[in-house]
């Protein structure tokens, strides 16, 4: 299973397509809604008030509600745009948002509105893929589960903390990083390879670094390991209680995975976002026309903390790599 | 620049095939050389006492000491095995180690006297390539510098508590963790893409989880991210006060990328390393042919701290992901 | 240069997405649309008579008319379907069509209609694709140029008798098959590798053996040559007599590729399209449900040459390859 | 299934690396050796006389003389060298070889001794290669058999005629051309798909072209459809005689293929291979030193006919790429 991102934040429309998808997936629309509806802004006061379109329409790949097999191509059109929030921008690039090393990137030529390709608004359509794959990973009872581990240096917070923290960051005019962990679980033991290109860890950190704002990964216990003896961080086998024929781990501070290959206890890792980019304070900028140095402040909708709305999304992202992981396994129609 | 590893520990040999090389790199054997000895085991009293043959066999890509741009393949012979060492490990997997994964996996079928093809040791031909990739880079002023970052808890530690560290650890029987900060700098702005598969940050990352013991990856502020504020994390910008046509940031939170593109900053990243698995504390295992559960004591010369060596692992890794992107945006003979 | 073709005949449209795009790209509408044209339907009392929207929709990848270099999504609505006619067909697979390994391939899930994602329609999007890559080519001095070589046995027709050759087909309720022959002029030497991947002959095999009814291609003198000695077939060197500094070859019987490097000369093949497998003649074949042999006569529109509306996709095709090749050897904006 | 090929004629060794390939396939060194018999020089007065090392010696991926899973490493080491007959050709590139193509490619720092990387002795590691690809398709009753179809103007020849036309060449100081065809039995149903890099004959076909010499491929009834009525070419369905579950096809013009997806019957295809470029006939070239033109008298040890050697090497790489087809339908351990 492949993807290919397309769109611009301003653009007429933004969407995907799928590719090497297993035929006969049923398209059960409320578990893809539901999913859907979990990134999109403005369901609650605390994210963006931009009401996006997040109603998929499926040109292809799709009959009688299941999935052909061929390419599936989805698009969301887009609505509401405020392009001239962005008109000031053009020049002006904004701290830490990819507008300038996309200009230099594009040769000027890219579609600055909105952070354009760059925009947060493309992991609309990887929430929809993603929701097709686990759905197929669902009937093998493989599920994906991320949540909000960490907000603005609270560790595992409660819903209410994290409200609190997001009100505050927005009141500032400010914003807040987080932290995001996933656990999988069900994914059969034996898949991977140490090789470049094949490793579950390598793989999984690829895809996530293409969600916008991830600046870092931790498979199981992760940079705690560079604390650890290896008396401590190593987990032991023994065989399982109720079924002698499995293997598993007495811990699982590897996170499921050792040298690159799946040992069948939950695969878990944990990933950091950065602050969004888009605050409304003043800040240090140059104008790229004029060459000066000069000063910015953002107007526009913007979330103030990025990772809050990105659980769906590192939701999708996984389920996308782990369900191809079984199809070169197992075959494509896995 | 594309590469493929090959090997086992305990085989004939181990090396690697580097394709897409550019044509005419002079093969500084001192560097090259230097390079080797970094990574080499037996240099000091605190790493491996097996003497590896580090000296690789160039079979092709070579003419004149240059490289032809066509395939290069350098192995490296396999001397002093001790696979005795290894017998009684054939049914009884080491903890965190690759021997139960690689086992089922290949289905019993792979070589696991020394670690197989997970083998540290399959780090020598790596560091020859990168190598290679980094004599290139260096003609662009482009330079790749990994360095210890932290070792059994102590961030940014002396030469002397690294010894200390590893030399304790080892009287323990037991193994430490650590990290490697790695600085990119000279690398020119406006190269990567948002996109999977493009975009800077995921290709390092999926690169260096194929080293043995990554088991995280952060790149600028990184994990700290998640306890910032916007207004703190983000790199403002400035005009060079030397070269008015040449905007940098004040800081460099990013680590060099934003949008999975390069801003011309140096490129930062650290690496979490786990400790070496081979300890010689008994640990609680499981033997795969009784499928009983069992107790096992590793013996045989381990590394007390992978971190140790990897360094210029790192080194090579980084130079090679980085020369690929500047052939993709400058041409394959870049 | 990659894309993604997506779409099904009979589904709400059909399209394509481009990815590693030069930006800055400015889409001469005239030029498009008249590679358009050339290969829609209806234009000639020759070819089939559905009237299709040959009008992309372009969603993405474009600002103020220009390529931004981010992924370019295209779509082509599908009007004037006439699903009905292939009701009958569903469980009768047309023979020598992918009605039958389409059902099969894809568990039965795949959108029969019209051919579904096998249609001869998918072209019109590589004709979009490629006009983009050909504008790019020809900013270089780079064309490329197919024509019809050989139509119903007919060696290098002329239009009459090609139209007198379809039209006579198209009386029988029968089919043809013919050749077109491409030529690119203006394309670099020293551009290719001879290996797997990355030869300009493998290349550019593999991607026209994607149109649909491609059964053979040949490269120079191609099938020629398994009648000729060396002395015939090799093409001596000479020096320009213009330029003193260029080498061409007297002949040009390799048709431009040495070792899957281009040499300098025109690059030349020539491929095979087999006659369209819709006839409305009855033929022999299984009903899928009953597993009982049984005949088919098949309705609806066909062109009787598909060969004869393809030449302006092995323009697009050509196009697409060789810019890629361009975009490997001197970078991606190239 | 992967590889990487490397080496250099007059270099140490010439080899390759196997990826992905799958555990447990028992190495029969009576097949292999067979086919790399097939394949060596020497062996009969028709072939060079160069005495080559055809023992590959394996450095990795096996244990107990079964494929372990990880990358396998073969090397052939370049014994009997005769580096002398090329120094003359430095800098006189001989017509229709790629001496030219990789010295402008590689910017003269290829090794252009015997044809360097380009030589028809990588062909060795390939048929070793493919050779275990083909143990493992046997295992499923899946037989791949190539032939000599044509051989200078002569279809069907019969070996005393391959023997003459051959022997005559070789007096002449000249050579010949000359078709190979194959035929894959036993291939599953229901693999490929229309979409570029997914379509079986357009991966066959990329694959093809990089066996040296080969100039064209033809699926099927090939360049003859050129010359058909649709009810000629089409391949009528009927359920076969024995099994009433299975569909075949009547004629088999199709190759065994529609829409790039096998459907069950024999897959046919066949090869043009020019004659070998190195003749003893002067021929006329340039000195790449003075720029002038001159004339070029090929000594050395040449086949008359490289199709006459390569019918094995048709054979392995056919046989990597459908095993590489099967492994992605049902597993990488098919």
């Amino acid at each position: 299973m492949k993807y290919s991102l397309f769109g611009e934040s301003h653009g007429p429309a933004i969407g995907i397509v799928i590719e090497d998808i297993p035929s006969g997936i049923y398209l059960d629309q409320d578990f893809i809604q539901s999913q859907m509806d979990r990134r999109a802004p403005g369901r609650t006061p605390l994210s963006t008030e931009r009401k996006e379109s997040d109603k998929p329409k499926i040109l292809s790949g799709i009959y009688n509600n299941k999935t052909t097999g061929t390419p599936l191509c989805a698009v969301f059109s887009n609505d509401d745009k405020h392009s001239e929030d962005y008109e000031d921008l053009k020049y002006i690039p904004r701290p830490s948002h990819a507008d300038y090393t996309g200009w230099i990137r594009y040769r000027g030529y890219n579609d600055f509105r909105g952070g354009g390709h760059f925009s947060g608004r493309l992991t609309a359509p990887l929430v929809f893929a993603g929701s097709i794959a686990r759905l197929q990973l669902m009937k093998k009872k493989i599920f994906v589960n991320s949540y909000i581990s960490s907000i603005h240096g609270i560790r595992n917070p409660k819903e209410q903390e994290i409200e609190n923290q997001i009100a505050e960051a927005e009141r500032a005019g400010d914003s807040i990083g987080g932290c995001i962990a996933c656990k999988i679980t069900g994914f059969p033991s034996a898949i991977g390879a140490p090789d470049i290109g094949k490793n579950i860890e390598g793989e999984i950190a690829r895809a996530m670094f293409a969600i916008p704002a991830v600046k870092g990964i931790q498979f199981g216990a992760g940079f705690e390991f560079a604390n650890m003896l290896g008396s401590e961080a190593n987990d032991g086998f023994k065989v399982n209680e109720e079924n002698v024929n499995v293997i598993e781990t007495i811990t699982n501070n590897s996170g499921g995975i050792n040298g690159g290959i799946s040992n069948g206890m939950p695969i878990t890792f944990e990933l950091v976002f950065r602050p969004t980019p888009s605050i409304s304070i003043p800040q240090k900028s140059v104008n790229l026309k004029t060459m000066q140095n000069c000063e910015i402040k953002i107007k526009g909708r913007h979330d103030p903390c990025v990772a809050y709305r990105a659980v769906p999304v590192v939701d999708a992202m996984a389920g996308i790599v782990i369900l191809t992981f079984l199809q070169e396994a197992m075959g494509y129609d896995t």
